[in-house]
């Protein structure tokens, strides 16, 4: 079975995220985060971020959004999400494990983006005590379609949400993408997000994701809450290191950018050569494909792992490892079906 | 600041465990634990324990543990540890995050052991219904002060417990280390132990633990509950590699015996240059001294970090990557104290 | 404002209810349980479901039935369910809460009824690591829109899911009233359910529901388990003596007799004397409207407390202490509207 | 068997409390603590207490206490009480439970009472990431060894607590026999006290209990809270009843003056008729007394139920329904052991 484009995390780790790591494994450290490359890796994240805020390095994503959303949601309130991102379809529940059965509110929208409507009619319910009344928005950049918010849209989802005194979370999983894709990362903070998620793993890194704090006052005990979530890594350098590489080197930027263009490659190859329509437009490192089911059972018989998603389409996944012959091997596939 | 005997989790990660990284990297490969690496060290870990058994690799050991406690007793119910346990001490309350308010009951014993009579005691109390009742038992093996339990020992307290029904749980954080000083790993499935978590961590590895599971009924859709959890690796390869890396090799058991034998020269060092008296029998990495606070400052302020643990001595921990010479530093420092 | 038919909750206790509390209530009795009166409660409900069961009387339906689904279905899995029920709806979460994230799954089916090929696609779905796959089945009867499952019914839905080795959850709030339009309440075992909910409340009691026990392997311990959950009585007796008071003089039986035949009687009236239509077949206690929202809001206006609900329907609903001169009152005002 | 001085959840309703729930159940009501019954209640407990503050009837002191403790403490957090507090010893668990893992931290202190300085020490304990630091102070008035705080001695607790942030919680299960013993509820705002469970059922009512919150910002959306964890009455009426009755007819603080009055009738006569000790001094409603396990067993033989506690003292309970023929019949059956 060929694992190319069948997620972002079926790559290895980039270069400089092994590089990373091999430069931190010098000599004895602190342990649990009292170490020089956890440091210096918060100090890269918060330059990029242009902002202060506290920032922890976690082992997975489900954790990091779960334990996130829990900050920011009570176990009887709820979270609103597009109802299919990532935190809703795709983490057995997480959010109600580590939030104690808080719930969940899906929106719908347009290509994985919430619709502004859609969130204030949500925001406008009255409240009773029957039902889990939401506290939070958690937003996914770029989406779980591949696409991306532009300010203006987050804005307007956030401003609302805010207006109430609810929190905002934003799972940047794939925020590499976004901001190669032109997003700027600057705006997060100034926008109002208060607990960011970024992304380590699907960028070129090992599993690692980093909260980030931008309202402090959430963080209390910070280290004690990851710590009896499971959370807190005793040799915290390695959790650090490959984003540090990474970051260091620009092999985090850089890495999206090879990812997002050969995602580009690969829907112009596929919207030229093959009877079949783009489901979603293409604006990060996924390609999403109306396809019959023969279609599809045959690319996989021919060795592609690929699955068919929520909306019918299914997907394609770039990554910084993704190179131009094996998106051109694809489209040749895809082409002969 | 020198971390060399603060713990055993500032060591790095062994050569052999980074190598095993670095071989994993190579191309894509399937997500979430469907890949050759996952499957070959998990063969290994079978072989070195001469039984079937489900197995996962999992993030840290404090999650892995915390669920594996959860597995054998339900929130109403607790679970027997020596009330030095790491599980009762160390882990910010885990197990009761992890299971859901599950109690933890602190039985008494010298040098780390749970005594046998403690144990029967605690087994015979009558059951009411505002208590929380016991229902498994937590070993741990090599123990929190540096001691190893014999296979008599360990069937002593066994089976009381088995015979009532109940779970038995090993902590083998350090079980390399138990390995090195005679403990025959092939018992551990004999002896009745239901769920154990095979170190990797402490014995060179990254944070990975593996969760052992020989009573594989206790594993219905244990993928779902580690993902759930935050414990379910996307890019599940780099978890396994390490270990397979170690494991291959024997780097698992040799890094142990070495940080055993510094142990002991250490121990030495300290009976004979130094006028304080070891607190326990030093039978894997650890060494406890009976110290003034006086002494423990000034060895702090030369630079050496150790700590003092909650029976009032403080510990130094050897690991793979403790070399001689760096020990008899040490004892020269305590020595000129 | 008039809430004689705003719901099942705003009636009172019946006589016999009051007066079981009264008799328990003479001198001293054991608490938690150990009394008489919780004794013979339980007899007399084993008794009517002509089957062996464990028993506990405890507060509140929403914890009855969440505790119950917490027996049946583990952290990392979900409970079928009909998509308005009340597990689904009305209790803020709690099975999440209960059961520490469990996940629910919502199934369509027409006036509240499970659709048996909805049912089927849900348990034939493919079980994937992301996603909380079911492990019991929850049913509500008399159904929250007012109609009875027939025993062939619930075989359908209950016989495909106890093939798979799943529980099976009863939710009888209102097994009275389905009680009372032929159901036959030994059918109840038989059929397989595991757990049971007999509805004390909606009948005329206190808050009180019993859980009831077919399945007596999933009540280890099941006293610890309401305790610590905060559904152990201190003073148990009055738990279940408003029960006993119901069950030896048949006023169970006879009000939700009374509250269907009124449902009747009303469901005629507005049939006969208004331009609305019944939006659900009227089997049991209630009865839907489907009524504008002006009419709905001049109704209100009148005093009369009535909801819509989420299938847009307007409910009015009959108890054990509505009477016919108040159900010609409430069609009177709807004839006038 | 007796149950008159097993406990004081043994006596049923106080008549005064009877009544208020026969008032109670005449006609309609709405549901969910939307009525008068509730409103009056609450009126008359700020009376009491001469303070504005929140206030919810629950069902059960154990979930009354563990939902208040889950509004002060996050669940990598721990709360402060006696070693011997019923939230320690009694409730299975059950902060753990509505608490997701909270930790407790017992505090010694003679006759039920936290000592000072043992509580200024754990406040001073350095904060590690791998231990739950505390975030609350939760104190019982009257104590679980039938000591009643004086203002001095809970100011001298409370004010460290509150230097540092945290939260302080009082049970106050026995509040009215403190009352009785000249305790002045409304210093319980002014000392500081941010949650307070007002005890209803072992002063002669139901099982119910009420949650008054004086830092309203705790009771964001409580009703939802209360719901989702069972503790939201549909007919909330008769939660409220009994208290409404007894607070009205000042049987609340009669039946506990009645209960203190006994309580010293039986420790004179243990003291001048037995050879026996008091083990604690008698300040509210209960008495304990050093007695051997042959006499205690000789004395349940005889049909009188009580019950050994931790500190190896027999303890006896008066209540509201405890007579002086009663007390002077279990005091001969004593002395003739």
């Amino acid at each position: 079975m060929r694992y190319d484009f069948g997620s972002d995390n079926t790559a290895g780790m980039a270069p400089a995220a092994l590089q990373g790591l091999i430069d931190a494994n010098a000599g004895p450290a602190a342990a649990y985060g009292a170490d020089e490359t956890t440091a210096r890796a918060a100090d890269l994240i918060r330059a990029r971020l242009d902002a202060d805020a506290d920032i922890r390095f976690v082992f997975s994503g489900t954790a990091a959004n779960a334990i996130a959303l829990s900050m920011l949601a009570g176990p009887h309130e709820a979270v609103l999400a597009h109802h299919t991102a990532h935190v809703c379809t795709d983490e057995t529940g997480a959010p109600g494990f580590f939030g104690h059965g808080v719930g969940l509110i899906g929106l719908p929208g347009m290509s994985g983006k919430i619709d502004a409507r859609a969130l204030e009619a949500a925001l406008d319910e009255p409240e009773v005590g029957h039902r889990q009344p939401p506290a939070a928005l958690s937003l996914t950049q770029s989406t779980e379609y591949g696409t991306v918010y532009s300010e203006v849209e987050l804005r307007q989802l956030i401003e609302p949400v805010k207006a109430r005194g609810y929190g905002v979370h934003l799972d940047g999983a794939r925020l590499a993408n976004a901001a190669a894709a032109g997003f700027d990362l600057k705006q997060i903070a100034r926008l109002g997000v208060d607990v960011l998620v970024f992304g380590g793993a699907k960028a070129g890194g090992l599993c690692t994701e980093a909260i980030v704090l931008f309202d402090k006052a959430l963080g209390r005990r910070l280290n004690n809450r990851l710590k009896q979530a499971g959370q807190q890594a005793s040799k915290a350098r390695f959790l650090a290191a490959p984003l540090l590489g990474m970051l260091e080197t620009r092999a985090w930027e850089d890495g999206a950018a090879q990812a997002n263009r050969m995602a580009q490659r690969l829907a112009a190859g596929i919207a030229t050569r093959s009877p079949w329509v783009l489901a979603h437009p293409v604006e990060a490192n996924a390609v999403f494909v109306r396809m019959p089911a023969k279609a599809h059972a045959r690319l996989n018989a021919l060795g592609w792992a690929c699955y068919r998603f929520d909306d019918g389409s299914v997907r394609f996944v770039c990554s910084w490892a993704t190179e131009e012959a094996v998106v051109d091997e694809l489209v040749e596939a895809i082409s002969g079906l």
